[in-house]
């Protein structure tokens, strides 16, 4: 039997979150379950909510990556029973409409009515609390479940599945990645990374990745990758002299809040014009990094609109390709899910800081200000394993 | 025995093309030939050139649209022969560089020293003569002719080969096509009423051509397309009415020259964001319409480099794919080649007027000024067939 | 309020079946819903339990190719409402095992315990009624069902929805096919002429069709494709010689009930092998004609076993590729309705009869014996429309 | 100025081979060019010829493996020049015909009139000497040569370029892998071993290899995977257990002279039945392992046809597809020498054995009778490097 109340992260306004006590979730539909959080991880994105340059309101429970162990299933739930371990992508999926019966899980019509795609705890992803909580309600929770080997090994490994690992290796299909090709990736944060990791995995040749932040640099670096930093000249030209020519493949894992050389002044475009100059022609770019269609604290009009000025006629020129859009997460974590089993990937070399659920206020603040190398953090809600 | 001179069409300077005799083309390299050309189309994209907006020199002889018949081969050819009928790609292509093996022939970088990619006749194309000419010579023979059937048949179908029917098709393969999905064409002059016509043959459900001049709607029309008059009201709004929702693909046929809603205004930007509008979340956006890393004559400073504001953020939001660049002949010519054979595809209703070479000029003139109907131009440089 | 007893057509025993009085089904899992069906189709398929050549028993109601009107919805479906006119494809699949996850549905592995497939009213496919009955339940009906228009418009071409369109077409997928390129289909029963119907509607060039009934080679030429009779001499040869060469992909919309070039001795290799040989190097073969790994009425004794002796160095020196399997339908059957309503498609030139469900009877006897043109026959079991 | 004379390895007849001197290769077409080769490897298939069992004849050059510097060019070449290092496909191909345009090298229709396909020093595959000998005539060599980096680094690493190692890629490629899946190879001889190390590459989770031989089982436990022996009991169902079901891909390395269970006996089926028992329904099956459509050799009549009796019945039942043919070696070889070159792939690890031209006769004997660990040979016809 579930307790009634349970501790959640709760968004109070900007710059600041707290742990209350809530109602603990209850089945609403024949087909979720409810699931004991075991982990949950911050994710970047949470800072955007967190710094309130989003419309997000007071009271929304954070946590679009989860898992945790079945407690409870409804009567229409076949393939789940209660004990089962399951990471949930942070996509919320029906698995009936066209976007996902056709794998496009990111885009499911059913659970957001008006937009295609839904999350946990996100604003405008729908109306499902976030799993930074004890507790957590999964909907359509056979098909969104992935289920794990009872346990508790792997834990920080497969809470990545939810959201950054998956993120990374969809950068590289988007940019229509071969094995033996040469990548770029730009942006070495947690996503950033896991697209080089991903890169290692699946066989690239040379791998480079561009950032300023000397640890993460040297993450990229101890997985085998080439590290750049722009700070210290143009990296495309680095690269390209680097490699004896254009890379294959880029991938852009900074997004819209990229910034010039600089290191600091918010260039929308910039890593985008990179992706560009620095791929040879017939080659592919990947974008999983987030652009948004509206962004008031944008640098400049048009980019408060989403509106980016892109080199088209270079990419023309080159006949590049281009892909973009969240990661459909069903699509690989079975995959990564087996091979982090076999012991082939281990991505949970990006988790900086497990804590527990009472310690997230002063996590989220360290983590907005980068410091005490706040990276990548993982709750326990429910206390250590 | 070739004659010594031939008939050729030779830029003069803006506004002006002249025919002059000059010598008659020789073997070069061993895997040369020489063809007598029968048909050489006059393409839209030679305007650019006769208007003066490009850095084209007077002497240049015009013509990427050719085919016709062998009259001599160098020692290294091996699969033709004198008297064979054929039809060339626009793009010249060695088939031994990476580019050529990976069958982007539009790419090669072996024709055309520190650029990947060549034609005849254009201006920085590279060093090859147009074929609107009594003679062609062409390198790497084997590899870029395509045989045809002995004879006459089918010459102005075929001659369409050349360049603007795989590139209609070539859209659709851009844009992710696959049979039984909805597609917009925006754009329909010849190849934006080839991709239409690329779309009935693979079998798509609804297609919508957008273009403002009637009777290039009206052919539209004809070959079982809904014609779309964005001068009448927003084209994206008309689609999305008629199609009960977005369309799964959408193909820019128009390029930099875009105009805006008055029909007239240059708007670069205008068709790239009405794809992006007219697009389903997952579908995908196929721009065979040339856009330029430098153009003079644009209507701004961020155009005349070839820098387009795009609305990046809905691109992403929807998770769109987007593919650019000139067609890659070869991956197509010879499958619509069995087409027209077979009677299944007629792409030669597009044909406007056959002339002979000496009438080549005043063509021109009344092409560029869109008077007489001429939309597409077939020479006969040898005379009628 | 649906009634308590309905009319539904039993198998009694080998070539027998009769119409009783049964249970109208009801809802068991929240996401089931109830149809009253407007269409069900016989399948030849029906006609191996008929025959008794299966484990078939006594009491199965038959019945694959459904579709119908919506009458009550279990309390998890949330995409279906009374009234809706539905099609569904003759697999049964759940929508959340791995199989369905990535489009093989065909292969679900979470509705027949220990087998990958389920079907309605079929031998071994689970424990699911048929659909030659007035109403019928629908497991996982959001995820099974696909919508169409509302009205009695299309009512046959959208009854081909549930098996033999999607299934033709799978043909082509199996074998590789790409627009332009010339197919061989064996056999021109309704899946053989779908194949066919399918390569127009995409694109071929040259399309043949091999089988020994003149009706069928009619039809066949109807639609379009050159007929080949196999019993005139070897099909292989004339095809060969009538395309200038080998085909690029051929489909056997056969199966194991193959006859020789008598005409009515079974040979159960005689397609594949064909097939093999007609294909050029490279090329591919689809399979989508049935085999079965036993078969107690097989001409010998490893034919009994499933197990067939193929030209396998043959295959191997062509580089041949080849795929098999029953038809994951929901992969196609949008676009294939869409094509329908577009005007483009309109596969009912293959049924032969409408009938009443007490006629029913009689039209196994007939359709068996293949008497009065029976070739696809439509059940209306609740009346005429 | 290459010598007049040079040394060569002929075949003499069954189990007897020769080192004689004859004519240097000269160019005899203007896109040839000649090597002084470096590298020549002894290949498994070279002891078909040696057994007697083909019908090659006294006089043949052996040897299709062949990597070497660039002494002479023809006038056609445009992309080599004197003193490039290279390396071969075994496959010859004109990189004009169309089967080479669409990157099926393997299947080259221009270089061995009547079939589709040619190789170097090899029985019915044209007219094409072998590079066993200090040197070689390189037909249409711009699109033949892989050029490699100066110097003599990674010697025995890129030599497999020419046949093995793209071969055991190809071998994945046919079986339709992706990353993260569990993958069984069948047989653990040079091309085995190379499939194996791919899907390391490549990223499948689980490998399992098949063989009998304890240092190849050992070899592939060395590189990761999972070593299965099949003379101790059923290997389907060693690796259904270990892996705790059926994997997604098996790969047959061995081919047409499969051995049952006792490790001696040939049953050419064993293996083709063991990959369709082995992998889940919906996976794929790849064959590079050779079949051949004559073997006078062959335990039984229908096997000296070609012909293998398939369990066809459960590979229909499981959706199974199936990838057959010699490797397009142009495919791969680029991406994999770039794995090499950036340190990711060191597939010498299989060499057993570098020799001088002299002692080539003795080599064959040992390699035919398997003793003194002979298993991969690097023939130096010019010399240690």
């Amino acid at each position: 039997m579930n307790p009634n109340k349970m501790k959640a992260v709760h968004y109070e306004g900007p710059f600041k979150v707290s742990v209350k006590e809530i109602e603990t979730p209850t089945i609403q539909h024949p087909d979720d379950a409810i699931i004991k959080v075991t982990t949950a991880a911050i994710c970047g994105s949470d800072l955007h909510m967190y710094q309130g340059r989003t419309a997000a309101e007071a009271g929304l429970v954070f946590g679009h990556e989860n898992m945790g162990i079945v407690v409870e299933t409804g009567p229409g739930v076949t393939l789940l029973k209660e004990g089962d371990r399951i990471v949930l992508p942070f996509n919320v999926a029906d698995g009936r409409c066209r976007n996902c019966e056709e794998g496009r899980t990111a885009f499911c019509t059913g659970v957001n009515p008006g937009f295609a795609g839904g999350a946990y705890g996100y604003v405008s992803m729908g109306p499902y609390q976030g799993g930074q909580a004890q507790y957590l309600r999964v909907p359509y929770a056979d098909f969104n479940a992935l289920k794990l080997p009872e346990g508790k090994e792997h834990e920080a490994d497969f809470a990545l599945l939810a959201d950054i690992f998956p993120t990374g290796w969809h950068g590289l299909v988007l940019a229509g990645f071969k094995p033996g090709e040469s990548v770029a990736v730009f942006g070495a944060g947690p996503v950033g990374l896991m697209a080089a990791y991903s890169a290692v995995i699946r066989g690239a040749s040379r791998i480079f990745v561009v950032d300023k932040v000397p640890e993460r640099l040297e993450a990229a670096k101890k997985i085998g990758c080439t590290p750049v930093d722009f700070t210290e000249s143009d990296p495309v030209e680095q690269i390209i002299k680097m490699n004896d020519g254009m890379v294959d493949r880029a991938v852009d894992a900074v997004g819209y809040q990229a910034v010039d050389s600089s290191g600091s002044k918010e260039k929308p475009n910039v890593v985008l014009d990179q992706l560009i100059r620095v791929t040879r022609p017939t080659g592919g770019l990947g974008i999983p990094g987030l652009y948004v269609p509206a962004d008031p604290g944008a640098p400049d009009a048009q980019s408060k609109e989403g509106q980016i000025l892109i080199s088209f006629g270079k990419l023309f020129e080159k006949g590049l390709s281009l892909g973009t859009g969240q990661c459909n997460v069903k699509s690989y974590n079975r995959y990564l899910r087996d091979l982090i089993i076999a012991g082939r990937a281990k991505p949970s070399f990006v988790v900086s800081h497990e804590i527990n659920i009472d310690d997230v206020p002063g996590a989220y603040e360290k983590f907005d200000k980068r410091i005490d190398g706040y990276t990548k953090v993982l709750i326990h809600p429910n206390g250590p394993l």
